[in-house]
């Protein structure tokens, strides 16, 4: 990654690669902190001709994509959620840990509800900001080699919460056209209105258009692939008209640890991230007193027991640890990092929080892995990554609403308002935005 | 605009087109409310080459396009705020005007601020959320035929009350390299960090990307022509790393009038919105009781004497009023349009708020007309247009902020919740998930 022998990695035998903080320059810094390149250019000419088959022939081009990248051969593209069952046969082990997350998701995004504002700002001058919920959603949830019911959670019961009146749940079918019933469990419970069967750049696009059987959505929120990343981005800059929640690359974790820090949580912090897929990534910050070798003997430990070892193997092969003397130091190469998830295992984990500018989701203390957050502790897994920490947000209930605001003048408002909006108005050399206030200002003073 | 005889304009001779809401079905409906279209292919392709010129020569390839575009020879591209002296030469009343309108819009968005959520989802489970202003942010203030110090204020007020360290202010110079007076006062009052005097595509990149001079900003926001939207949706899809705060189209404004509202004042809020510029677009729906010839006849005189007399002609060619029976329709169309500003000028409009699902910003009541919340009122005048006003918020202190969540798990938190992450992963396959709780669960047991 970096080619000064100052920065190169200690030994090329580790399965993590070790960097010194102190031996490095903001060139160095800059450089350890950049992403693994995605190559947006070729994957956009892949998605582009998809995106556009499904605008113009609907359901039956979502039918021949989802046949060619799916093998699945669907009779019906998007159906009601109330022509769908409750899936059988999940135990009640299952649904109780199901339904715990959905209670605690539901009631912190519940707690970002805002009361009406309402200020005046001038004697008979009132000022007001009111939330409204989109119209209609589109939630995609990613399918391929895992399933994951959690995604459902994090996207539709926020967008259920605000009263999104349509909410769309896309999800790409398996062979048989079924959808798994952890899945289905999910979405009945909180109430999706539409299930689309359908994956990739062809979900996405049917979504933002609408077809035949899918509602058309006014945003689209949700984690997916390059190719479903690539087409929510081209949507949003086309005349589809919608929104997305943010662009996305692959998840990645940032593990400050102290001395006291167990390694084998640490190992498992940062092996956990890496069996996301090949492209992840997992940086470790040791502050003095981390036992380096214990938790590369760890992770190596680890790694080895892991059914998805293959994709965590290689997406070690771009993690990287570096050592940093303080606290201080660590928040201060996290900040420039920007981690989608920062986990914080030190003593007391507390005071790094306000040295906290980029992040998207932070998990605090000794007994907080990132997996509490991935599934049920309240707050949302759909975050900022590849660096976006610095200007986006994770999804959240403002995620599915828009902020209206609404001005109201009385009479004695507009007395005393009115005069310095014609002087702008004329600075500004808009003459009729100043006659709206002069005439209702002379029918005052005409006693209307 | 529609072919169908039951909704053709009334007569070709008025200055408005009327519609019947009553003989509009849903096809015609939707089809009035298209807005007049954008080529964004073509626009795409001037601006590509001006941003990548931006990113490979910085400066120098601004300097070259300045003097291409404004005719101006500019000797420092962007300088610091500090280095800038205070404008000579405004009167009093023009400063006292700014001055109203700057604590007006500061009390709306501090009040905006929100206090750090906390909620204990579970014992031992707290989430929290926090906002984190974005580090450097870029505030695009057009110039070209008119002057806009109100847009300073609207954009980079919010932006200094959310904390952002480094506020860049892009503006384009006049030929002689100076900029507007009553903007350098804005800008100086509020604590811009740096001017950048560029316009068009060019000040957009540069910002982007950051030149010699000009700091990369994390997201630019603001309104511009086509040429300023088109290179801001390509940069928020590049590897330039900004955000944007919204799509933007020509502005717009829907008027909702009843039998009670002055035909002059209605004429004047259709203008005001007109003389914004040629593909600005003037919605008038008319309650029962309004009396159109008069407000035709209003719009005929007052256009005559206004300055911008030729943009508004052209803007109201296609702009059109539709008259409906009730309040109730009226905002079931303005729904369906979705409007950047939405004036109701009617008896009890408070009402109205209730069923208001789709508006940019709503100006209240008989004496609110549109110029107070673009100027002073307290509220943003960077509005979501184009249709966006489904789907987006205006600019508010969010615009600056990230929210940051965070949580922080007891022993005991982790013994609640731990199981049931343990059979969440389990059933995603994502073993390393597991263990990472496991692990941790078992030191708990283990008295560590």
């Amino acid at each position: 990654m970096m080619a000064t022998e100052a920065v190169s990695p200690s030994s090329a035998s580790l399965l993590l690669k070790e960097y010194e903080w102190r031996d490095m320059d903001e060139a160095d810094k800059e450089s350890v902190v950049q992403r693994p390149r995605i190559d947006f250019g070729s994957i956009s000419d892949i998605v582009g001709p998809i995106v556009e088959d499904v605008r113009v022939r609907g359901d039956e081009a979502v039918k021949e994509l989802t046949k060619k990248f799916d093998r699945c051969d669907l009779e019906e593209v998007c159906v009601e959620m109330s022509q769908v069952d409750w899936p059988e046969g999940l135990g009640k082990e299952v649904t109780d840990a199901f339904d715990t997350a959905y209670e605690n998701i539901k009631l912190f995004h519940e707690a970002q509800r805002q009361e009406e504002l309402k200020v005046e700002t001038m004697p008979g001058v009132t000022c007001r900001r009111m939330s409204r919920p989109i119209g209609s959603v589109g939630c995609y949830v990613p399918g391929g080699t895992a399933i994951l019911p959690s995604t459902v959670l994090m996207l539709a019961l926020p967008a259920k919460v605000a009263g999104c009146k349509t909410i769309v749940m896309a999800t790409p079918p398996r062979q048989d056209g079924s959808i798994s019933p952890e899945v289905l469990y999910c979405a009945k419970k909180i109430g999706v209105t539409h299930l689309l069967k359908a994956g990739g750049a062809q979900a996405v696009a049917a979504m933002a258009h609408g077809t035949e059987t899918c509602p058309k959505v006014d945003k689209i929120a949700g984690p997916g692939n390059q190719f479903v990343t690539a087409a929510k981005m081209q949507l949003q800059n086309s005349e589809a008209m919608v929104a997305i929640d943010m662009p996305a690359g692959p998840s990645e974790v940032l593990v400050i640890a102290d001395g006291g820090a167990d390694p084998a949580h640490v190992a498992a912090d940062v092996l956990s991230q890496a069996e996301h897929g090949a492209d992840s990534q997992s940086v470790l910050v040791a502050i003095k007193g981390v036992d380096m070798e214990k938790v590369q003997e760890e992770i190596r430990t680890q790694l080895a027991k892991l059914p998805r070892n293959e994709a965590a193997s290689k997406a070690l092969t771009h993690s990287f640890a570096v050592r940093v003397d303080s606290l201080e130091e660590a928040c201060e190469f996290s900040n420039i990092y920007a981690p989608e998830h920062l986990i914080v295992n030190v003593e007391g984990a507390e005071r790094c929080l306000d040295m906290v500018e980029n992040a998207g989701s932070v998990f605090l203390g000794r007994w907080t892995p990132e997996s509490v957050g991935d599934y049920a502790s309240g707050t949302n897994h759909t975050l900022p990554t590849y660096g976006y920490a610095k200007m986006y947000s994770g999804v959240s209930l403002d995620t599915f609403l828009k902020k209206i605001t609404v001005q109201s003048l009385s009479k004695e408002g507009l007395k005393g308002l009115g005069p310095a909006v014609e002087i702008m108005a004329e600075v500004e050399g808009l003459e009729a935005h100043k006659q709206a206030v002069t005439m209702r200002l002379k029918s005052i003073h005409e006693g209307h």
